[in-house]
């Protein structure tokens, strides 16, 4: 494979992007949506969306499914279901698509379908359903946990349908807050470590992940939580996908680490445990080949996609360089 | 160049990363602190710190400079000359570094050195005082802006020595702000787009920009912002580097985008005009040699990087895969 200098080489690298011919997506990426985000302060523009809008609409933090697609439900059905917060997720074939806030109804309306906690959600959902749903529950809890102003203690008022709080007191503007979370895999040859967090299930191993701290590189971070969780040192670090994470509103950023030796010491306060594992013994764990205990995470958070993608794609991490 | 799976290779990249020999570090990285972050809530082991710490102080976002380096004092210079928050900025050689915030005074104290405007400060400071004053100017700001609870209005305590707020009403817990940023150059062939932006002086080009939203990957964001800004479509995304950016609390995250097209239209309100470099043109500009108005980002910025080492390094932006 060759660098894109020429017509044919770039329109392979565009449809492998746009297409995603090998890998699925990650989960709550690819929202088809345009968040028309130049729009969102035009009145008119505004009003035209919400006159032929749909609606999804979120009890407790828990969006609507119905028949296994997300809930959007028009206008007119939601008129009564509550009063929260209303968001623009953005435009899909001319249709504007809104979430709704309802938990302030002591329960969730009878008769229009489920209302699935997120991940459970993300499970069964199409992924560009669950992707929508994600974008979505990030920007109703934001609501929830910021309605004052934080810097001057008052109410704050919604604007650009939901993207923006304005301080009617100190005129602050406040937005949707999106927290970075480096989360690596340190690789060494064959084997990669991992380590059981304090809040992991029995026999569930993982990546190491920290959020990213002011003043903070992505790559400093990822060799302070290295340094701190695991107590290994490392070199390269390779960065190879990301994801959001709506619980309640990280961006995860999924690293390589090329550790120095085989060393290691877990703080014993978040992480309990850690150990090496062989790249064949990965792979037979993943297919359910192996079962001694020991347990892998789930395919819905980019900490597989980091374990998975290492064991089966040979180019990486550390992809060669051109000569 | 062989993929790092003998231990000379090992080696290899370690030392490539450890002392990046090639590239001088992003302003703003490579802090040298041990952020202690474990030990923030003990307080023997705060109390040992401040014993024998040093603090430097900001008046109004400006940090102190000392001839040319960062002005960390001695705790006891400190104590009269004001009373904002204070936080442990981490531990060198066993020492505490600070930074206090005294803001309240109605002017900068005299007779210490010069307060200096950060962006200023980070010229003249060799790059790890520069890092740490990025930290400490990202910690500050976050206070003062951040003093009442978001969630219920109430004015929140300090807890962590600066890391963490608290409300003493609701207990909601509140953590520094870090919001993402992607930065990207789109590049097809020997060209790369880059475009002036309403708030640039006259002449300066640079490479778009723009906050990564609630629910999106950075490839969501990078595709979402080069579509509005510019109109253009692209296909391949790679990362290249990353940069705190205390203005106030940013994470610049810079990546190329295969472009599909030369194809583009601006929006005409964030982004006045875009035009196609040439490489060639791109290196005499970087030297100097090269006087027709138009101007790129300075030395200091992330973007600045992503153009020079686009221009400069054959392999980059794609890589070519191992076969």
């Amino acid at each position: 494979m060759r660098p894109p200098t020429s017509a044919p080489d770039i329109v392979f690298w565009a449809e492998k992007c746009e297409s995603k011919p090998v890998e699925k997506p990650l989960t709550f990426t690819g929202n088809p949506l345009d968040r028309a985000s130049l729009c969102r302060a035009n009145p008119a523009f505004m009003a035209g969306l919400l006159a032929n809008g749909r609606m999804v609409p979120f009890w407790r933090q828990a969006p609507l499914v119905v028949a296994g697609r997300a809930g959007f439900l028009p206008f007119a059905q939601c008129e009564e279901l509550g009063d929260g917060p209303c968001v623009l997720l953005g435009v899909l074939d001319g249709v504007g698509h809104f979430a709704l806030d309802i938990s302030s109804e002591e329960t969730p309306p009878a008769g229009l379908g489920e209302f699935l906690e997120m991940r459970a959600a993300a499970l069964i959902l199409p992924p560009a359903d669950a992707a929508m749903l994600g974008q979505a529950k990030a920007l109703l809890d934001w609501h929830v946990r910021h309605r004052f102003c934080a810097q001057c203690g008052t109410p704050t008022d919604i604007a650009d349908i939901g993207h923006r709080r304005v301080c009617p007191k100190c005129s602050a503007e406040h937005f949707p807050r999106t927290d970075p979370v480096v989360i690596m895999l340190p690789v060494l040859g064959d084997a990669c470590l991992v380590g059981r967090n304090r809040r992991f299930p029995d026999g569930l191993y993982s990546a190491f992940a920290g959020f990213v701290e002011a003043g903070e590189s992505l790559e400093d971070a990822v060799r302070r939580e290295l340094s701190e969780e695991a107590g290994i040192k490392v070199g390269a670090i390779q960065y190879h996908a990301s994801q959001p994470w709506p619980f309640p509103s990280s961006l995860m950023i999924g690293c390589y680490a090329q550790a120095v030796s085989r060393d290691f010491k877990v703080d014993g306060e978040e992480i309990l445990e850690a150990r090496w594992l062989a790249k064949d013994d990965v792979r037979k764990r993943l297919a359910g080949e192996m079962e001694d205990g020991i347990r892998l995470p789930a395919p819905i958070a980019i900490a597989h996609r980091l374990i998975r993608d290492w064991a089966t794609q040979a180019r990486l991490p550390f992809v060669r360089e051109a000569d």
